[in-house]
C-alpha cells in the first residue's frame, strides 16, 4: 500500500478515542486528519494530554466537525449520535468503524429495550459487518461498514468459538465477568469518584445488560442456533482490563485440543497453560484463553482476558481497519504489555 | 455475664488473628491474655502496629507458647499445624474456635486430596461444629469446638440457605467468586507483590480448590442432598472485600420473598434491593445479599458480599465466640463501614 | 453525665459527615436527632449507606432543614455555607463545631483571596476557638464555637508545637504533603475518575492554597512569630490518609526528645521510632509523628501522618466537642486501625 | 546504520530488565541476542510473561551465561554483581550501560556507606559516563561505559540543570520526592505486599539514601560547586511514577524562562503550564517539568514528573544505546503514554 489512509476520528477524547489516537499515532500507513470533539472543541490534544507532543497528532486542532477530507471514520460516539452519523457518512462513499452499539445486533426490534431508540435506519443493519477478525475475517475484508464489537462480547465470543465451530451443542451459556472501570467511559459518576471505588468489587446491570443480546444473536450468526446467555458483569478497582469466565454445559471433554486447534494461527489469541492475568494484556489487542472441562460437573469452564480498551475496542477496531484496507492485519497493533 | 473470659489467639500476626484482636479490644466481656506468634515471638503487638497504644494490647508480648491461662482459644493457624492444636487444646478442656480448615469437612478421606495431609484426629471431626450462625445457631450454643468457616462458603452458603431451608431443588450450583488479596493471607508472594497485583484480575485454583467440598458438605448437611459446586475464584486488586455470584436452575420465582422471609430476624444478613459493593461490608460482620430471578434463563442469580477478614473469618469468630459463652450475640461486633 | 447530648449534623452526607455519624453513632453520651444534606433531603441514611441498618440512625431521615430541637451542631458544609450558617445557630444559643474553613483564620481581610468571599462575621472570627486540643485544649472547654483545623494545618501544627512550644525560632517552614482523594471531597471531578487517578500522583495548588494562612496564622498565634510556610500538597492514589514533611532550618539538634517531652501524656499523638505508614492511622484520631534531625543541612525533617477524613476532620470534631461538653476526651474516638 | 547491534540483557527478570526488554524489542537496530536471569534460567521469557509470544525474543532462552557474542550489555544487575561484571565486559571490549548504582558517584570512598561495599575498581570510576543525555550528551557520544543515573537523580537533575548552567547560585536544596512501589524492585517483601501497601503512604531512608551523594556530586560535575542536597523520598500505592518537588532559595525569579529557554529543543523534557500528573509519563520516556517561583518565600519550587522505569532507567538506557552507537537518539523509544 503506497498511499496514506486518511482517518478521521469522532469521539476523539473519550476512553476509546484517545486509545485509537494512541494506536494510529504509530500506523506507518495511516494519517489522522481530523479529530472530533464535542466538549474539546478548539483545543488541541496535546494540550489536554501533553504526551501526545512531539507527535504530528500536537498540531491538530479538536473540531465539532470534520476540518478535511477522509477515507475512513472511526466513531467513538454514544450509540445513539453514531446512529445517525454513521449512514451519512456511508453515503458520501467513507468506510466506517463503528464503535458504538448501534448496529450491532441485527433485529432492530430489540433496540428500544437495550438501547432506549427506535432503529431509525434497519435497512442498515444487514450490511453491518460485524468486526471480530478471528471469527469474521473473510467478510470483514470485503465490509465497508464495520460495527465493532462490544468488550464483554469479545471476551466471550472468543471463548465459544471453538465450540461453535465445531458444532459441539448447549443450549445455554453462564457468563460472569469482569471489567476495569474505564470500560464504563470517561463521563464522572458518583460510584466512580476515586474514593467510593477504591476497595469496591460491584455487579451491575444482574437484571439485563445490552450486551446479553449481542452475545446471543452473533452466537446465531456463527451456529444457527438459538443460545441463551445468562450474563452478570462486575466492576473492581482497576482502570484497565476485563476477565470473563465462561460456563456450559457439554460432554465434549477435549476442550483444550478444541481451543488449540481452532487458534494455532491466530497472531491475537493465544491459549494458555494457566490461568491469565489481565495484566499481560493490558495495552495490548491481545486476547488469552484458558480452556477447562470440569469432569465432575461435566461442565467446560473457559477463562478469557482482554483489555478492554484494546482488543475489547480500539485496537480491534485498527485490526478491522487493516482488514478492510488489505494491510498487513497486525500493523500498528503489535505492542507489549507494561508490566509491572 | 459477671466474669471477663481469658482468650488466647494462636497466630496473632497473620491477618485473620490482627482483625481478631481489632475486634476482641473492644469486646467488654473479653481479655486476651495470651497472644502466640512464631514468626514475631518476644515483639510487642504495638512494636509491629503502632495504633494498637494506649490499649492494653500493647502490654501483652508476642509469645511462642500461651503464657497465661485461659479459657477459649481462637486457632488463626496453618490447617495441619490448627489439626493438632485443636485436640490438645480440648483435652485440656478448654474452648476452641478453629479459624482454619483442620475441621470443616466431616469426610476424613477428602483431606488428603484437598490439604495434603492425613486426618489423624477423624474421631473429632464429629465434634466440630460448623460456625455459620446463621444457620448452626442452636448447635453453636452448646459446642465446645467451633470449625469456623471458609470465607468463600461463608458467603455463598448463606446466599443457598434460603433455598436448602424451603426445599428448593436442584443438583448442581455454580459459584463465581472474587476475593481481595488479603484471603491469600500474610505470606509475600511473587504474584501479590504490589506492582504486579496492581491491574490484575486473575482467575485461580480452577481445576480445584478446597472451598468444593466444605460447600458441599455443609449443604449435604443442611439439606441431605447431594449438590456440586462448580467454583471459580478471583482475585482483584483490593484488600478486602468478597463477591460471590451464585447460579441454581430452579423454578422457584419468588425468590426475593424467599429471602425477605428466611433473614428477618438476622442482625448480620441484609437482604438488599441493589446490588450492594463491598465497600459496605468492610470492616463488619454483615453479608448483604442481592437475589433475583431470570425468567429467561430459569435461574436464580445470587450475589453476595461480605468482608473477607470480617463475616468470612473474624468477626464471624466473635460471633461464635458470644453464642458458645451466651453472651448477646452481636456483643463487640457491631461495627460500621469504613466509608469512603 | 447523666443526660444525652442532642446533635445535629449538617452536610450529613459529604465525606465528613458519614465519617462524623460513623463515630457519633458509637458515641454513648450523644444521640444524632437531625441530619441535614440538600442533596438526599426526603431519604434515609439507610438508604444510601446500607451498613447503618440495625443502627437508630438508619430510621433518620435526612432532612433540609434540622427536625428536632438540638444542643450542638457539627457544620459539615461549604465555606461560604458555614458563613451565616454558624452565627445563626450561635444567636439561638446552640454550641457549634465547624468543619469548614469559614471562621479558622482571624484576619478577616485574607478570605476574599483564600476563600473568595467577603467574611461578613468579623465580629465572630474572635470568638470562634480553633480546635487543635492538643495545643488549645484549655481554651477549647470554656468555647461555643469551635473552629474545627483543616487536615493539612493538623498534621502540620503538631509538627510544629514541639519548637514553638519551646521558642526553637526559625522564620520559614517548608511542608510537602500528601493526601488521599477524599480530602478533595465527594463531588466527582474528571482528575478524580478512577480510572484517571489510578496511577496518577499530582501536585495542586502550588501557587497557593487556603491552608497556608491558616498555618501561619496559628503559628503567630502560639509563638507571637511571623513564620512563612512554603507549602506544596499532592494527591495519591487512595482514599485516605495524609502524610507531611516539614522542613525547617534550626541549630536545635535533639529533636527527638522535644517531641517524646511534649506529647508523652497526649492520647492520640504518638512520636513513633520508624517512619510510619498513613495505613496505620486510617479510621482513627491519630496522629504519629517521626522527628529526626539532619546534622548534615542543619535541618529538622518532621514526617506526620493522620488520617485526613479522621484527626484531620471528624473525629478531631468529636474530640472537640468532648472537651466542650466536659466528656472524657476520648469517648467514642478509641478505634483501632483497619488493617490490612 | 546498516548492521544490527547484538545486544544482551544482564538482570533480564527484573522490574528495569523487563521493561528494557519491551522497548529494545521494538527497536529496529538491535537484537537481543542474550538474556540473562539467575532465578529464571532455563525458562523461556514468553513462559514467564506470555505477552512476548510472537516476537523473536519468545525464542529466546533465560540463561545463567550469555549465549552468544554480542556488542553492548545492559546491566540490570545488583549493585555489587555490576561491580565485577562491568570491568570484564570492558576489557573483552563490549560496550556497558549500567543500569545498576556501582559507577555512579565519583568518589570510591562514598561505596562503603552507601553502598555496602569497597570500591574495588576505583580506575574504572573515571571512564563512567553518567547517563543523563540532556546534560552530557556529547560526552556519552563518546563513551564506551555509561552509568544510567537513579530514578531520583534523574528527575531531580533535569530540575536543577537551567539553574546549574545559568551559574544560579545555591548551597542547599530540598527534595521531597514521591516514588511508585515498582522503584523498590521485584523482590518481594511484607511491606510491598499487596494488602499492606494499598493504602500506604510511606517515607523510609529518611536519614540517608544513596541517592543524595549521587546527586551531590553531579550538582558538582555540572557547576563545580558543593551543594548539599536535603533528601525526602515516600512510596506510594502506584506501580511506576515518580514526582520530585524541589525547593531552592534563590532571587532568581524568572524560572519559567529559564526552563523553556533550556529545553526548548529536547524531545523527552518539556516544561509544562500546569502541574502534571504521573499518569501522562508512565511507559514512556518523557519528563515533564513545571517550574515556579514562589515571591513569598523567594524559593524557587520545581515539580519533575517521569516513569521510574522508564526516563528513570531502562528507557533512558535506551536513550544513551542510541547515542552511543549514532543512532538517532529517540529511535525506539518514541512511546505514548497508556491512558487511562
Amino acid at each position: 500500500m503506497e498511499q496514506t489512509l486518511k482517518v478521521c476520528v469522532y469521539g476523539a477524547t473519550g476512553y476509546t478515542g484517545i486509545e485509537l489516537l494512541r494506536y494510529l499515532t504509530n500506523h506507518p500507513h495511516v494519517r489522522v486528519v481530523s479529530a472530533v470533539s464535542k466538549t474539546y472543541a478548539g483545543r488541541y490534544i496535546s494540550d489536554l494530554l501533553p504526551y501526545f507532543s512531539h507527535f504530528y497528532l500536537s498540531k491538530l486542532m479538536l473540531t465539532e466537525e470534520p476540518q478535511e477530507d477522509f477515507d475512513l471514520a472511526f466513531l467513538c460516539l454514544p450509540h445513539d449520535v453514531s446512529l445517525s452519523t454513521a449512514p451519512s457518512l456511508l453515503e458520501k462513499g467513507k468506510l466506517v468503524v463503528d464503535l458504538s452499539g448501534a448496529y450491532r445486533i441485527s433485529d432492530p426490534n430489540l433496540y428500544p429495550e437495550f438501547y432506549g431508540f427506535e432503529h431509525t435506519h434497519r435497512e442498515l443493519l444487514q450490511h453491518a459487518v460485524y468486526g471480530l477478525p478471528e471469527i469474521f475475517r473473510e467478510i470483514i475484508k470485503r465490509g465497508r461498514f464495520v460495527a465493532n464489537p462490544g468488550c464483554y462480547p469479545t471476551a466471550v465470543l472468543l471463548g465459544l468459538y471453538p465450540f461453535l465451530k465445531e458444532g459441539v451443542s448447549f443450549d445455554k451459556v453462564i457468563v460472569d465477568a469482569i471489567s476495569g472501570v474505564s470500560g464504563a467511559g470517561r463521563k464522572t459518576t458518583q460510584h466512580f469518584h476515586y474514593p467510593e471505588m477504591e476497595q469496591s468489587i460491584i455487579a451491575y446491570s444482574v437484571h439485563k445488560h445490552r450486551h446479553t443480546p449481542e452475545m446471543e444473536d452473533i452466537i446465531k450468526r456463527i451456529s444457527g442456533k438459538h443460545v441463551k446467555v445468562r450474563f452478570t458483569p462486575k466492576v473492581v478497582p482497576t482502570s484497565r482490563g476485563m476477565l470473563a469466565t465462561i460456563y456450559l454445559h457439554t460432554e465434549e471433554k477435549h476442550v483444550e485440543e478444541l481451543f488449540w486447534e481452532t487458534y494455532k494461527e491466530e497472531r491475537f489469541v493465544k491459549v494458555v497453560k494457566d490461568p491469565p492475568t489481565t495484566k499481560y494484556v493490558i495495552g495490548t489487542n491481545m486476547c488469552l484463553l484458558y480452556p477447562y472441562y470440569d469432569e465432575r460437573t461435566q461442565m467446560a469452564v473457559i477463562v478469557s482476558v482482554i483489555d478492554n480498551l484494546g482488543k475489547g475496542a480500539s485496537s480491534q477496531a485498527v485490526q478491522n481497519m487493516n482488514l478492510m484496507l488489505g494491510f498487513e492485519e497486525s500493523t500498528g497493533i503489535e505492542t507489549l504489555a507494561l508490566f509491572p
